[in-house]
């Protein structure tokens, strides 16, 4: 054992979290995660992440690694991190990898899902994790639009570059809507994504599934700087599923 | 229209309430529901309530019932009250009853749901809704426990009577575990229920299907003042699902 890097893979409900990303003054995921592995010895600097998820958004798939003095099973190690862990993140499962392993950029595709349902009346208990609009949206209008995403496109109109100057060019592998507990999931798959991407997507989606925007969109989005409906859907209904290398 | 008499469901995502009652210094349902009442003129003293759940329980079926002058329709005092409520709390329907409809004495049955997951390691999303239990609970082995349960019975050993000196006689019309949604959801019906026991039934019958308590536990606690096993499930496990009139 001695000295090791670890892969692991997270899940957190995101609602009482500032984002992932450690801030000075905020509760974070990275900071809550670094506090815990200090707890047992660990002294990094810093953890490395497969992405920085926003304030809000859940994940039962983040995937972040680090090099450890451990002397105990990687079972043990998982088992100490969900005990030092605060119960609003938890320590899924836990792997050895090679020293050039990095999260970002060996990572081939990310799985987001969204989470919606269509009522006219608030639900508190649904709503925690899902996003409710109202009028009913058509499933296969939304389908159809959602089809024009699938491909090596620039989004540079639905979102920013997660760094400065950087490519707006992604690659969508997958993009569905599906009917599921009385509401519909939204999945999307790609091999990154950029800055607010999945949620203006979504926003969009919906619109043009209530008939309130043009089913053409995305098409037009994907031609030009910008899209004609720049609204966000909340972060609350986000939950990044998986991080596949 | 003018005075009228209302009776209301409510649905109440119970997390951050210090329970239903009405407290000083606490935020509870009955405070803010009467808050965002009197935002719109009512200038009752109290509302009624079919039961009083406690700190941290959830509803989609409490009823309430209160009188009041109000000109507009049942839908706009519904589309109203949401707008004044808070987001963890939200009207699901408004119906005019006659002034002698009591939300408490007139309950024929209450149906609480209480839902749990066996896992060895936490699951931050889950856990905001349900409990999550290890070793694996066997399913045929707390149902035939719960079956003991129906019927009209003393279940003063599982609970405390709603007010000093109350009958601990209560009827339960069915009990039954059954699997839902990768773990489990256990449903009680009863003309009423002791404070506390559905959760202490809860804590029992996990232990029984666990193998960790004497599947006759249950049999022993209805003819006898105490129960061995006294434990209780987390509040947030439970929904008050549906009151019966």
């Amino acid at each position: 054992m001695a000295f090791a890097h670890y892969k692991i893979i997270l899940s957190y409900n995101g609602t009482d979290f500032a984002g992932f990303q450690r801030q000075r003054h905020a509760r974070t995921i990275q900071s809550e995660f670094e506090a815990s592995l200090r707890k047992m010895g660990w002294q990094g600097k810093s953890i490395l992440s497969a992405g920085r998820t926003d304030a809000g958004v859940h994940a039962e798939g983040q995937v972040v690694s680090f090099q450890m003095d451990w002397e105990h099973s990687d079972e043990d190690l998982r088992n100490a991190l969900n005990f030092y862990l605060p119960q609003d993140i938890a320590v899924r499962s836990v792997m050895q990898v090679s020293a050039e392993f990095h999260p970002r950029f060996d990572a081939k595709s990310r799985h987001y899902r969204y989470r919606l349902f269509c009522q006219p009346v608030r639900d508190p208990i649904r709503e925690v994790f899902a996003w409710r609009v109202w009028p009913q949206v058509k499933l296969d209008v939304v389908n159809t639009a959602a089809e024009i995403l699938v491909g090596s496109h620039d989004f540079r109109a639905f979102g920013r570059a997660t760094r400065k100057g950087g490519s707006t060019i992604r690659e969508v592998f997958s993009a569905e809507c599906q009917a599921d507990d009385g509401g519909y999931r939204l999945d999307i798959v790609a091999n990154a994504f950029l800055y607010h991407m999945v949620r203006r997507i979504c926003f969009i989606l919906v619109a043009i599934g209530q008939g309130d925007a043009k089913p053409n969109l995305i098409e037009e989005g994907l031609e030009s700087e910008t899209v004609a409906l720049m609204g966000i859907a909340p972060a609350r209904g986000l939950v990044l599923k998986e991080v596949v290398y």
